[in-house]
């Protein structure tokens, strides 16, 4: 039978150990974070130690018409990492090697399944910083990011992964071995292949090495924390804060549903007061006076546009508790339900209008949503809670979800700021890109990829009707 | 005859005066500034003002098999833009608007034909600062820029052409136009099209509007001039800087031979005093306290390193004066000859190694070589100056040319920093990427343009032997 085919080169390629079949394991790797995209049953799931496993796995499967779906630590919200029926899941997270880190000219090599936060700590000891952080970036891998071009808080300042990439190893298709991109600082050489790679969700090939460029360690970091008694007030003061040329390295929202979520959750108080509308989260790492300069212009931005209260703190402790606050948003919602987070960008002066939006659907469709997002790049996380207990809620989380897309849209934004569109907004990607857009991804998957071996059902169909 | 139909047709949808066929006239728009590429005669030079009317020119080159060669300024140094026999050359310069400048959002919307002083110009009315800076900016359009993905002094902090594009209109081969990106800061619905037409060097469409990212303006900058006895000083202090996490906005280094050209033209003295193996230019542009910083540890840096004199000044025109010294290179060099400048990025920490081939190679090909770059990048411009009138010499220098080529992808470096391919380095393209790297190449050119209706001859042969 070609399946125990597949599964004997597969062994005898991987070892018994990098293949399991068992569906008590092979269940674990089915889905990832994302309740609303669709999921099958693995065939088999394949841990790689090396590129050369990769490019085994890749022959056989290819040869047997069994379909890939690479996967790192499946802490994506997109569902783009979901198994489909009968496919092979090819996890990378043991090829965790930190290759090279190269301070003197700031470059580190990686594998894809070193996790953010390894990489992030191993640098650190040559004073240099990795900036993309993902909210999961204790768990997820660089390959994960890589593959949906993960953005964070930082992005505000330091870009998203794409930013940060210098160059890939990537395994193609048929089982060649594509290297893309360069270790200088600048490089022009062909067409950026790299950032062709990045964010293709791994319907192109599976990324087996990455040369990613560090930047100098900031500074420990200054914070303001200004409330606001409405939202249309914060959101003035972020497009005043831009439009002054302010650049925070990192500038978030909560709004009132949030806000309360996690002084319920800490059991503190987030200095914010009874009745607030939206806080607004603002640190600088640029050190002594410079930081000074940025924090207290970002202050008295907050309360010439109306703040109730603006607060800036030098303390290490007391901005990390306040950090700690915006990040645990997502598990303080958990007492009220399970959660489905929403990710889309508006134009920065339009981050008011997202927000009112927000709180208008939740009136509609009867759920509690609340708004936590980049400010500073607009990009938004409204996250509706449900029961999962009761199909009414989930349908009506899902008309939730939908509709601030379209209220997304509507605002000149993109149904994806940071968490891709994996299998979970597919009608969406064709509805922002139009015919014109999804022709050329189609031709560009046809052309890498002709025989739809890598991650079919995510991101678009690439076999039109 | 079809090529009179064709005429017949372009001058219909573009009007006489966009269409010229007399060779006094093509002949100015048959190459640009590299004198080693190949360039032919085109049939004629069109001057579309829409991009509407870039649809008309494409699909009637497309039907009648008329390969299409864009065109900015011509100022590009890789033949990107020259001309092949009996084609349409399509310029841009005359699609030329600003189209929008949203201050708010910090973003510009400019048609292809903008040249690059004028966009930095308008958007500086707004406290607004547009970064990339290739030598050319005063006469080279944003459209050359995005289609080399062009450089300049302020790679080094602010990164190059791509890092500033957030979306295009591009027309493609078969006159569809083609949306991607979008307006917001963030953004990953879908491939990163954006970034894969930046650089492509219009081999697979023709950019006919560009939304470009803008920052805040910084302030007037601070500079330090030191002077090296020896290249390997300078190089120690180049690496330290880097290492040290000083991000400064400008970092360029020149060596003996272009330091008594450009002090021979500008009849002044750089401050470098006799015998001086190397200049480094640094600036800071972070204002006040943390520029004043920057600027003492990089002073002390290269003192440490053996500098004989370092030299910090925060007056503007002094500062302005040291740039303009650095800017005039290719011009000085004139006075010895015909200038034929190459470019290789290596690793920072090579800089010193690059510097020694050039004048290994000088001497063996017995021509001046000047070493002008941007150090902070490890992106350097080895300058061959050589009689045009001699053949002799003109192949000496094409040998230097290749040489030094050489000697950068021994150094680990590529063999462009930000020139491109062009009809230059198409060997040189495929000797750094490789047989995969070129397969990948063709499959995406022959994906979105099959009839290589676009720039034929540039980067890569689509159709190998």
């Amino acid at each position: 039978m070609t399946t125990d085919a597949l599964l004997t080169r597969l062994r005898a390629a991987l070892g018994d150990g990098g293949v399991h079949v068992d569906p008590d394991i092979t269940a674990g790797y089915r889905r990832d974070m994302m309740p609303l995209a669709p999921f099958g049953d693995p065939l088999a799931v394949v841990f790689p130690e090396s590129t050369g496993q990769v490019q085994e796995v890749v022959r056989a499967c290819a040869e047997h018409g069994v379909p890939i779906v690479p996967r790192g630590a499946g802490s994506g919200l997109s569902g783009a990492a979901n198994a489909v029926d009968g496919c092979v899941v090819l996890v990378t997270t043991r090829m965790n090697r930190i290759v090279e880190i190269d301070a003197d000219n700031r470059l580190a090599v990686v594998e894809p399944g070193v996790v953010n936060l390894d990489l992030r700590g191993a640098v650190e000891e040559h004073g240099l910083f990795y900036p993309p952080d993902p909210s999961s970036y204790d768990w997820c891998t660089i390959g994960g990011n890589l593959a949906t071009n993960a953005g964070g808080l930082c992005c505000v300042k330091y870009g998203v992964t794409t930013d940060s990439v210098l160059g890939l190893d990537v395994v193609l298709a048929d089982g060649e071995l594509l290297r893309t991109g360069r270790r200088t600082v600048k490089g022009v050489a062909g067409y950026d292949l790299t950032k062709l790679f990045v964010g293709s969700e791994g319907t192109l090939g599976v990324i087996t090495r990455a040369t990613v460029a560090l930047r100098p360690l900031p500074q420990a970091p200054g914070t303001v924390v200004a409330a606001f008694g409405t939202t249309a007030a914060a959101g003035t003061a972020v497009s005043r804060i831009v439009r002054e040329g302010v650049v925070p390295s990192l500038m978030e929202i909560m709004d009132s549903v949030s806000i309360a979520a996690v002084e319920a959750h800490l059991k503190t108080e987030l200095g914010a007061g009874g009745g607030c509308a939206a806080l607004l989260l603002c640190q600088s790492d640029s050190g002594g006076e410079a930081a000074r300069a940025e924090l207290a212009k970002i202050e008295q931005i907050c309360l010439d546009a109306g703040a109730e209260l603006a607060h800036t703190t030098f303390d290490i402790a007391e901005g990390q508790l306040l950090l700690t606050a915006r990040r645990a948003v997502l598990m303080a919602l958990e007492v009220y339900g399970a959660w489905l987070t929403d990710d889309v960008c508006v134009p920065r002066t339009r981050i008011t209008e997202l927000i009112d939006a927000c709180e208008r659907i939740s009136a509609e469709v009867g759920l509690r949503v609340a708004v936590v997002g980049h400010a500073g790049d607009g990009n938004m996380h409204p996250t509706i809670v449900y029961d999962p207990a009761s199909e009414d809620e989930f349908t009506r989380a899902r008309r939730a979800f939908a509709d601030i897309l379209d209220a997304g849209l509507a605002l000149g934004g993109t149904v994806t700021g940071e968490h891709g569109v994996g299998k979970v907004k597919r009608e969406w990607l064709a509805r922002e890109i139009g015919p014109v857009g999804l022709r050329t991804h189609r031709a560009i998957k046809a052309a890498l990829d002709p025989g739809n071996l890598f991650n079919l059902g995510s991101m678009f169909d690439p076999d039109p009707a």
